[in-house]
C-alpha cells in the first residue's frame, strides 16, 4: 500500500517530543453521538456494530469531526470490544444499554477455551484503517487503538459494564491464576491486533486502559501494567512506509502510578485524565530538553464543554498554562503536550463548543510559544 | 448526659497517633445489608428511611456488627443525605434504586432558597447518637459522620446518583458563583450537624467526601477541599465529657491530593482508598515519632472479601505490612494506622469472611508490634 504524504505532522512530532508551532489537539471519541451527522450515519447503518463493521460507514464517521474542526489527528472509529468479540464471546449492544457479552469468561473451562482470535475475524477493522488512511489523503495522521488487556478482561469476566467490578475482582483475589491466563492471551491478541492495524496504515497506536484505575495499588502493577508492557514489547516499531509508529498508553484514574508507568512502559506518550496536575506530571515524567521522557496527552474534563464557549476557551488555556511552554528547539527533543480531554467526549456536548475549544488550543498554544 | 467509661480506646488512641497494642479496625458501612440481621430489622422498619429515622432500629442495626465481630469502633447508622433532606429537598429511596431528591437545586431561585436547616428536623439523628452511645455502654467509641459539602452538592444538583456528574459540573464551569453558594451553606449545615452529633455523644466524627475524586485538579481544591476546611474550622473540639473528638476526612479517589489534604485540613485522620500505597502515604504524611502528621485509615479493596477467608487474611496482612510497624512508644505520638476498607462493604459480602478479616488484623498487627 502507498498513501499520500502527511501534510500536518504536528501530532506525530509531539508524540516524538519534537518541537511544533502549536499544541496538536484531538479528542477521545471525537467521532460520536454529539455530532448530528454521526447520528444520521448510524441510523443508516442500523446499529453500532453495523456501523463499526462497515468499512464505508466507519470511514465516513471517522472523517466527520475533521470536516467541522481543524483537529490534528484522526482516530479509527471502532469499539474496544472487537477483540473479545472475535474470540467468540458474542458482543451485542442492546438499545439504551452498554455492551454485553453472551458468553462471559468466568470459570476454568471458559478460560481454558480462550485463544488469540483468528485475525480474519477482525479484517473489517484493518480494512477500515486502510480505507480511512486513504480517505484522509495525508491531511492528518491516523491513530489505531485497542483496549488494554485488563480493560478487555473486565468486560469479558463481568459480561458487561460494572459499577463495582465484583466478578473480576473476585477472580483476581480468589483465582489469580485464571486471570493471569486471560490477561496473557489478551496481551498477545491486542499486540497482534495493533500490529495488523499498523500494517494496514495506522500511524500511531493507543492502548486504552479505561479501567486500570479501579485496581488496588499492587494489583494495578501486577494485573494491568505488566500486561500493557507485554503488549508494547510485541509491537512493530514502524509502518510499511518505514515511519516510526508512536505508542500512547492512557490509564484512566492512573495518576498515582504515573512514575511507574513512565519507568516501565516502552511507549512515547502517556495519557492523563483531569485529576492530574499537568505541570506536576511534566516535572515528574516529561523530561528535559535533549533528555528522555514521555510526551503527555490530556487532560481537560469533558464536562467543561457544557459551559459557554468563552468559559471553554478559558479552561483550555488553563490546561495549556498548567503544562507551560513546550520546548521550541527544532534541533532536539524535549517536553511536549498533546491536547485532549481526560476521557471520551460526552454525547450531550454542543458541537459549537468543540469549535471554541480547538480554536483556543491552537491560538493560545501559539501565543505560549511566542512567550 | 453521662455515659459509661470507655473500655476499648484503641481507635481513639490511634486517631490521636498514640501507641496501641493492636491496629484498631472498623469497616465503612459495617451495619448493612450483608448481615441477615440487618435485613430483618430493615424489613420490620419498612424502608431505609424508616430504619434511619427510628431511634431504636438505628441503635439495633448499629450494634449488630459488634455482636458478631470484635470491631474497635461503632459508626452511627444513618444516611449521608439527611442534611439536604432537612433542607426540604425531599429525599426518597425507590425500591432497587439509589436515593433521589424530589426538588433538586439547579437554578438561581433554588439556590437562593437554600438555607442551613432547622436542627430540629435532624433531631432523630442526634437522638440515635445518644441512644447508641448509651447502648454501647463504653464497649467501643461511637463515630458520627456527614457527607462533605461537595458530595452533598453532587446529589442536590444531580437529584440522584450520577455516572458523569454532568449537571453539577455544568454548574461548576458555567455558574461557579451558584455552586460556591450551595457549598458555603452546605459547609455551615454540616458543621452544625456534626457539632450536634458531638453534643449528643459522638466521640469522633468523619466527613465522607465520596465524590471528591471526580473533580479536576484545581477544581478539587476550590470546590471540595476549601469547604471541608470550612467545616473543620467550625467544629467543636471536645465532647460534653471533656474528651477531645478526633476528626477523620476521607476523599475517595483523592490519593493525588494527599499532600494538599495533609497540609490544609485541620483533622487528625485521613482516610485512603485502595489505590493508594499505604507505605508511601505514611512516608509522605504520617509524620515521625514526636512530630506532627496524620493518622491514616484504610485501605483494603472491599472486593477482597469475596475471596476465601485464608486469602482475605493474607490481603489484610499485606495492607498492614505496607503500612509497616506503627510506633509503640507510649510516651509520645507517631505514625498510626486504623484498618478499614477503602470504601463501604458490599452487600454481597459473606459475613464469615469479615470475621476472618478482623481476626487477621488483630493478630497480625500484634505480631508486627513484636517485630
Amino acid at each position: 500500500m502507498s498513501f499520500a504524504p502527511l501534510l500536518n505532522d504536528s501530532f506525530l512530532r509531539a508524540c516524538r517530543r519534537q518541537a511544533t508551532d502549536h499544541t496538536p489537539v484531538w479528542l477521545m471519541r471525537q467521532a460520536g453521538r454529539y455530532l448530528p451527522e454521526y447520528v444520521a450515519t448510524r441510523a443508516k447503518a442500523g446499529s453500532f456494530m453495523g456501523l463499526a463493521t462497515h468499512v464505508d460507514y466507519a470511514t465516513e464517521v471517522t472523517l466527520q469531526p475533521l470536516a467541522r474542526y481543524p483537529l490534528d489527528a484522526a482516530i479509527l472509529f471502532s469499539d474496544i470490544l472487537t477483540v473479545p468479540d472475535a474470540m467468540g464471546l458474542g458482543l451485542s449492544f442492546a438499545a439504551g444499554e452498554g455492551p454485553r457479552f453472551a458468553h462471559p469468561v468466568r470459570d476454568e473451562a471458559a478460560v481454558a477455551a480462550l485463544a488469540v482470535p483468528d485475525p480474519e475475524k477482525l479484517r473489517y477493522v484493518f480494512d477500515a484503517v486502510t480505507s480511512i488512511r486513504t480517505a484522509l489523503n495525508g491531511r492528518v495522521p491516523l491513530i489505531g487503538f485497542s483496549g488494554s488487556p485488563w480493560t478487555l478482561a473486565c468486560y469479558m469476566v463481568e459480561g458487561a459494564g460494572s459499577s463495582d467490578y465484583r466478578l473480576i475482582k473476585t477472580m483476581l483475589y480468589s483465582r489469580p491464576d485464571l486471570l493471569h491466563r486471560i490477561l496473557a492471551i489478551n496481551a498477545d491478541a491486542v499486540a497482534a491486533y495493533l500490529n495488523a492495524q499498523i500494517a494496514a496504515g495506522a500511524q500511531a497506536v493507543m492502548v486504552f486502559d479505561s479501567w486500570g484505575g479501579v485496581l488496588a495499588d499492587g494489583a494495578f502493577q501486577a494485573f494491568s501494567l505488566a500486561y500493557t508492557r507485554r503488549v508494547l514489547a510485541q509491537l512493530r516499531r514502524t509502518g510499511d512506509d518505514g515511519q516510526d509508529v508512536p505508542r500512547i498508553v492512557f490509564t484512566k484514574g492512573g495518576g498515582l502510578w504515573l512514575d511507574a508507568m513512565a519507568e516501565q512502559l516502552d511507549c512515547e506518550v502517556l495519557g492523563l485524565d483531569w485529576t492530574v496536575d499537568l505541570g506536576a506530571a511534566r516535572a515528574r515524567v516529561g523530561g528535559s530538553a535533549g533528555g528522555p521522557g514521555k510526551a503527555l496527552q490530556g487532560n481537560l474534563d469533558p464536562n467543561v464543554l457544557f459551559a459557554p464557549p468563552a468559559r471553554v476557551a478559558e479552561e483550555a488555556r488553563r490546561v495549556l498554562d498548567r503544562f507551560g511552554a513546550p520546548h521550541t528547539d527544532p534541533a532536539t527533543i524535549g517536553p511536549t503536550h498533546i491536547f485532549n480531554l481526560g476521557h471520551g467526549i460526552s454525547q450531550y456536548t454542543p458541537p459549537e463548543h468543540v469549535a471554541a475549544l480547538v480554536e483556543a488550543v491552537h491560538s493560545h498554544s501559539r501565543a505560549l510559544r511566542r512567550g
